[in-house]
């Protein structure tokens, strides 16, 4: 008894010191943390403004005591970290890890029965993070987190880039609005998909990007999912504070915990230019650092596919339309009348490959190649495909063959139609598949509801399959690009076999009624911030129509906007998703494809605005070549660009390929102009971008005999 | 238009003669199918007496219009079988397979869009098998079962042998009663289990034994359980009609099918004759022949283990106290404290070798020598075992290399605690590991809430797990002894490598505080009509104060009951499940359970009597020997056996192992004597058995000599 009163006497010195205080290494940004009558606080200024106003951290846990009060001491730690790490591929070669840290370890009193919680903060000067840590201790080993009570208060009702939260998709439409405004427009933003599970009015989905009418961008996002559930944030929208809102386990509890463990980190990214919330690090920073020891396998890749072609419904995924319901092993495909649309014909692919190789692709992906596709999705069935057994009319060994003779990759399919248990018992013998025939990259899918049916794409459940497929994937040294998995959170910091992913509205949408042209301006301040998107650009025939007479879709965006996107939309995998006979119509343009770097030594970013104009330049791996994109808007706009970024003595030839001035995402899309010319450190461009437009610039070092007869670019 | 006309002209002569009638074999039972009002209805009569009334046959389907009513016409196809197969192992060397078979093609009118059922009913003299069939048709690809209305109507308020209706657990003592009094019994009845789910005051488990005031035994059952849910029964008790009651999956729903597929049999066993209950082989008869091309790996086995000194509290699955809670590949076990009680070390797993191949065994079974154990149970912890990584007093290679010295397999263990992903992920390795070190059989185990949360034992998603686990342990040559999973339904005709499942109440209860004495004599007439349990008999401390003295547990049986369980509970895996220790106190009457066959050319069932008696005399594989076995009730009673079913020109040597008289399961449990002498196909005798108490009788041919000096057995 005596013991545990001095123990007291010792915290509450603690306590009256508990009001902690923590600077970035600039000084931008600042933290205070507090507890005020048992509760947690903390708050963050930026360059004196208040970003996030004082608010409530915590947790709440089942059959347990809360995590959110009764806390009645604290003590502080405070340390510094500056490293810089290469990544095996990425927007730079090296990257600055920086930051102040602050671990804060907090007791609550008899009635939580002497708990211990730590919150680790670690302040860049670009932003925070901070998470939950769960300490080793007596009578807390197991527990469920029932919810988790993070806030996030903002100073006012800003302007927010959101899509309605959701346990099964991210596949929406960015709507710009005030946040006092999410509530009314929220059930026009849900949008049809064959999966997606909403869950409040006012529910968003992170990253979130925001801007304050003062001009300060503020993104909200989290960083290192690993075991957790994922994040979406509810706002309340009368007092304009957003709460974590966790994706529930089948029967509701959020999170199964062991200690020690941690949360995943929580990131406020901050700063009054928005080309900085583009630069920044910090989502990567907070991932553990590479645990695959042998990177040489990891390599960016540029592809086609046979794939656009069944998305916009000019061919077919499923081979013969004799079977209402397909059964594995039994169903008789030899037996089959073909349905003459089958995309995945052993000559199709021969002909994808053949281009590939003319033009210096590194892979071509084939879709619909296996058993399965007639009945594989809305029908809640669980063996659906077994990744392994070939249609009729694909020779999976000639084409492998025929792909190594050409010196081309084939890139691996396997839908799961997210029966997820049938991925997993066969996933061994899949990827041992994909070795025994050259296959080093696997585009996975996760359409449709997940099996069994109750349970969300984005649960701790289905974080911890993904999590499974990537480190599994990378035994075999396979590269991953998950599509309809949770989006990523940076860890391919820590698994650069995570190469990409989907996880949000893709190009697919624009064979599915459209997309907003200004919908490239959001997603680098949205799903970027967490890692690569395939998001496979690169179409120059916008009348859907055309391919498929039963599909009036239109792909709202110009040919010198999608030649752009290689640049605006930084991604080791880039497609190039047009049918290669419509990029035979257009091969001037086309060669901005041939030519655009996957990696790069250096990006800048010269201009941004979320949601209206973008413009970035990325100097090659290894090379003194850039190349720039800039992706625009609703509205035609001029860029005004300098480019000091290149080397002060050196000549470049640049090549532009702009829209014309009257082009147009809806009526004159494919109106686009190449020009050549040179440039130095020295050049200033006013350039013209066209409503739903942009352009492009590949820029290389030249020599005298290359400008000869070049003029200057303007 | 015109076509429609004729068609349904024609199906019209078809439905005036739809009701039909089937008669078996001999003609003993007789059954009636017809459709009254568009809905089917059958009927059963046993030598012209009702068995069951006209209940009603259907389906509701989800998002479909019902397969209940609405059926305007019926064809009926009458067909002959009659076949004797061999079972791998099993209570005979060979199997009739005899039934008349009706096939009834139901169509529906257009209002529930003309769809077609099929019933198909098997008729054998000892039972009725039926199920329903859902061919492939237009419009009915894909569909889900939200509810099966399959109904067994009583012809009365008759006794049953009763469990509550539960989708994780058949680990109840049984309740015999009257139908009408089965609500009022209901919640005394269940019991606590780690996991349970009760669903209805009148919801009770199949097998369910039945038995009428006129005398006669109904069993109710299911066969062929295989991509479907589990059935349980639900009593209408003022009308006295149970009606299916299937497991639902995580959603609510129950079952996902497409067509062409089949349900599992629905069975009712009937006879005038308690006998033939257990005497019926309908349920093997109605699964699949056996798909194990070669079965010469598949073995019976008599086994000890490491494992009621834990489950008495003797010693622990655990090695350490260190650890609140475990990460598997983390926690460091090399440099934990050893709790002392760790039941799994390398002595004395050594010493249980020592003790089998001094008596005989095939094997011995090792609990807990793999890492985890520590917070294995009721934590949501989805990865809690991997299946192969020992303790540090584990020494596996050592055990392994001396079991193999002394002839002796090991079993391996692979507790799931219900985290059944992480099983199937880890279960191409475990069974590897198995295979790698000389093990043969494995016992499974489901302990625990299936994982994630909201998911159930019984369900069509685990019932495919379970099934999965043995289609792959079949391909690495690995039998099975499934405990908690589902229970069986004939499954092992198919499958023979499955050897044998829990599934109930097994002797374990004996140390959480007790069964009933008369549990042994309920149990073969109802979890065994489904295949064989690995009961674990061979008690012969009944005190479990004495192993553990914070155990007051009692067996409530006496020495004899449990030497007579290895005949009357037939499995071809039996355990001697006591401690070498106990058996060393009384080796004259371990000789039986070293003596008694596990494999069986020949059984026959004496006496029995549903929760009073049950005496069996089997005559081993290929052998001229004989054990016969008594289980009796709460009651002492005497048996009178005669032993016509020895070879009449032979005589034998019998040794008698039975209750003395004043020998009681609750005060004098250890009382037996043991007599010798000749027997012949003549010989009569009447046996007393004590309360809880039994008989065990070992016959075998003997020479001149050997009968020399034995009197007659009397």
């Amino acid at each position: 008894m005596r013991k545990f009163s001095s123990l007291l006497f010792l915290l509450f010195l603690s306590w009256t010191a508990s009001a902690q205080q923590l600077n970035s290494p600039n000084g931008a940004l600042q933290l205070n943390f507090e507890l005020k009558d048992g509760v947690p606080f903390y708050d963050l200024k930026y360059k004196g403004i208040p970003v996030i106003l004082p608010s409530k951290l915590g947790l709440k846990l089942k059959n347990h005591p809360d995590f959110t009060e009764g806390f009645v001491t604290s003590t502080a730690e405070q340390s510094d970290f500056d490293e810089t790490w290469e990544p095996v591929w990425g927007e730079e070669k090296a990257i600055r890890n920086h930051y102040k840290e602050m671990a804060v370890t907090l007791h609550q009193d008899a009635a939580h029965e002497h708990r211990t919680l730590m919150i680790r903060f670690r302040l860049f000067d670009d932003g925070l993070g901070f998470r939950y840590e769960f300490p080793s201790q007596q009578g807390l080993a197991h527990f469920i987190v029932s919810d988790e009570k993070t806030q996030f208060a903002m100073t006012g009702d800003h302007t927010a880039f959101w899509i309605p939260g959701d346990y099964d998709t991210q596949e929406y439409d960015y709507v710009e609005s005030k946040l006092s405004e999410i509530r009314g427009l929220m059930d026009a933003a849900i949008t049809g998909n064959i999966s997606q599970t909403s869950f409040s009015p006012t529910g968003v989905q992170t990253s979130l990007m925001l801007k304050t009418a003062d001009g300060l961008y503020i993104n909200l996002h989290e960083a290192a999912l690993i075991n957790y559930a994922t994040m979406h944030l509810n706002l309340d929208d009368e007092k304009m504070i957003f709460e974590s809102w966790l994706t529930p386990n089948p029967n509701g509890d959020k999170v199964y915990l062991q200690t020690p463990s941690v949360s995943p980190w929580r990131t406020i990214i901050v700063s009054d230019d928005a080309r900085e919330i583009l630069a920044s690090r910090i989502t990567y920073n907070l991932n553990e650092p590479n645990k695959i020891e042998d990177t040489s396998w990891i390599r960016p890749m540029k592809y086609i596919g046979v794939w656009w072609e069944m998305i916009t419904g000019k061919s077919t995924w499923a081979y013969t339309d004799d079977f209402p319901a397909v059964e594995l092993g039994v169903t008789d495909f030899s037996k089959a009348s073909p349905n003459g649309k089958h995309g995945a014909t052993t000559e199709n692919v021969k002909r994808h490959i053949d281009f590939a190789a003319a033009h210096g692709f590194d892979g071509v992906l084939v879709e619909g190649w296996n058993e399965g596709w007639e009945d594989w999705f809305g029908n809640a069935k669980d063996y659906v495909f077994d990744f392994v057994t070939p249609y009729p009319d694909f020779d999976l060994a000639g084409v492998r063959d025929y792909a190594r003779s050409k010196g081309v990759e084939l890139i691996m399919h396997h839908e799961t139609s997210s029966s997820v248990r049938n991925y997993e018992r066969h996933m061994d013998q899949a990827y041992q598949f994909m070795k025994d025939n050259g296959y080093n990259a696997v585009k996975s899918g996760y359409v449709g509801t997940i099996l069994p049916l109750g349970d969300n794409h984005y649960s701790q459940w289905q974080v911890n399959h993904y999590q499974y497929a990537l480190e599994k994937a990378a035994d075999y040294q396979i590269m991953i690009n998950a599509h309809e998995a949770v989006r990523p959170t940076g860890i391919a910091r820590t698994y650069p076999n995570l190469i990409a992913n989907e996880s949000a509205r893709g190009t697919e949408y624009q064979a599915f009624g459209g997309s907003k042209p200004n919908h490239v301006t959001v997603l680098p301040f949205t799903r970027l911030i967490g890692g690569p998107m395939d998001y496979t650009p690169g179409i120059f025939e916008m009348d859907i129509s055309k391919l498929n007479p039963d599909n009036n879709s239109w792909v709202n965006s110009t040919i010198a906007n999608q030649l752009a996107l290689y640049v605006t939309m930084y991604s080791p995998l880039q497609m190039a998703a047009d049918l290669p006979e419509h990029y035979e119509k257009f091969m001037d343009a086309f060669q901005f494809i041939k030519d655009v770097a996957l990696d790069w030594d250096e990006s800048r970013y010269l201009e941004a605005e979320p949601g209206y104009y973008l413009t970035i330049a990325r100097k090659a791996k290894g090379t003194n070549d850039w190349y720039l994109g800039n992706v625009n808007g609703n509205e035609g706009r001029a860029s005004q660009l300098t480019f000091d970024f290149l080397d002060s003595n050196k000549t470049y030839v640049a090549t532009l390929y702009e829209d014309q001035k009257d082009a147009h995402y809806r009526n004159n899309p494919q109106a686009y102009e190449i020009k050549k010319g040179t440039v130095t450190h020295k050049t200033k461009l006013s350039q013209y971008s066209a409503p739903g437009g942009g352009f492009a610039i590949s820029i290389r070092e030249a020599n005298a005999e290359e400008i000869k007869g070049l003029k200057k670019l303007k």
